[in-house]
């Protein structure tokens, strides 16, 4: 990407963070970014683009991130630990902002919903990943496809985004993974007690 | 309510349902009324109020149904058919779209967000209530507080809204409900058994 390619892709990002899609224009991320507007029109065709290209670098900055997570990502626990330290990193990162307000812009500008939930897909595959890894072996990798419980996750994951978008001080995430914390072992355990059954008969 | 308020309110989930909370303007919902748009102040203070008391209307009479169905509740299965029900229903109602929209809306406009979740409650309510319903007396009853697992259904019921109303084709919520049923005589099974044996030690 060439310099002012992205400083215009920071300006859109922090542009979204600290005005909302709402606010989002092509003059504020141009000033923002000291540039002239029309080199967004130049560089993206137009500013719905430019936001796209702003939450692909977000998502691929993120990704980087996840990816080394998942090394040390080994049982049911460190699972649950993972999605947990995702979430909190997410919302401390901005990502959170930059997703929800492109969801919610996605309902004013209906064509631009296919191409965020196209940008959602890796996540998809990464949980799918994620779930094989520590399932692999054990009764949980045949109870249901590792693809569909990743949908379901990721799912979850926006709804709790945007609970905590709506209002921060009623946000449920910290408490709902206490207690996936808290049944993580078991679940663990379960699973490798039902394989070891299999096994012996 | 008097006539005029509730032909405000219809025309107002008329309007968010046909053009979305960007489009949904004084002018357009008194048209929609064929009221006089100064109505709308009079009755309702601002059209941020007349749009809460739309989600209000469409949340009572969804409300109601949902009642009339927890009646007939009484396993886990039930309570999966009853999930995959209020779904379906929600979707078709358009109640799916106007609270879709409001979310939408409210991270445009701040104030709004507490009073979206403020009317959450009355479903996390009602969720943790069909919960406490079908686990009464199992050994899931002391697993997780049923007002926990009720705010992560809704997060999820959330979620999965959103990514249906971003893309309807690529919507997980049927094969999700799908491996839900297959689980719930499983999961039924499980809580009873456990019971069973802390009742024999």
């Amino acid at each position: 990407m060439t310099p002012t390619k992205q400083r215009l892709v920071d300006a859109a990002l922090e542009t979204l963070k600290q005005d909302g899609y709402a606010g989002t224009t092509a003059r504020g991320i141009a000033g923002r970014a000291g540039a002239n507007p029309a080199l967004i029109y130049y560089h993206f065709g137009d500013i719905t683009n430019l936001l796209l290209a702003a939450l692909d670098e977000t998502s691929a900055r993120r990704m980087q991130r996840y990816e080394a997570l998942l090394e040390k990502t080994e049982t049911i626990e460190d699972l649950v630990q993972l999605a947990r330290d995702i979430y909190r990193e997410d919302l401390e990162a901005g990502h959170v902002t930059v997703l929800s307000e492109l969801i919610a812009g996605s309902l004013q500008h209906k064509a631009l919903g296919p191409e965020v939930i196209k940008r959602l897909r890796p996540w998809v595959e990464y949980t799918t990943r994620s779930i094989e890894k520590v399932t692999r072996g054990t009764s949980l990798e045949t109870l249901i496809p590792a693809k569909d419980v990743a949908l379901g996750i990721v799912a979850f994951y926006l709804g709790v985004d945007l609970l905590h978008q709506l209002d921060p001080e009623e946000s449920p995430a910290d408490r709902l993974f206490d207690h996936a914390s808290r049944l993580a072992p078991a679940l663990g355990f379960l699973a490798n007690f039902a394989t070891l059954e299999e096994e012996n008969t």
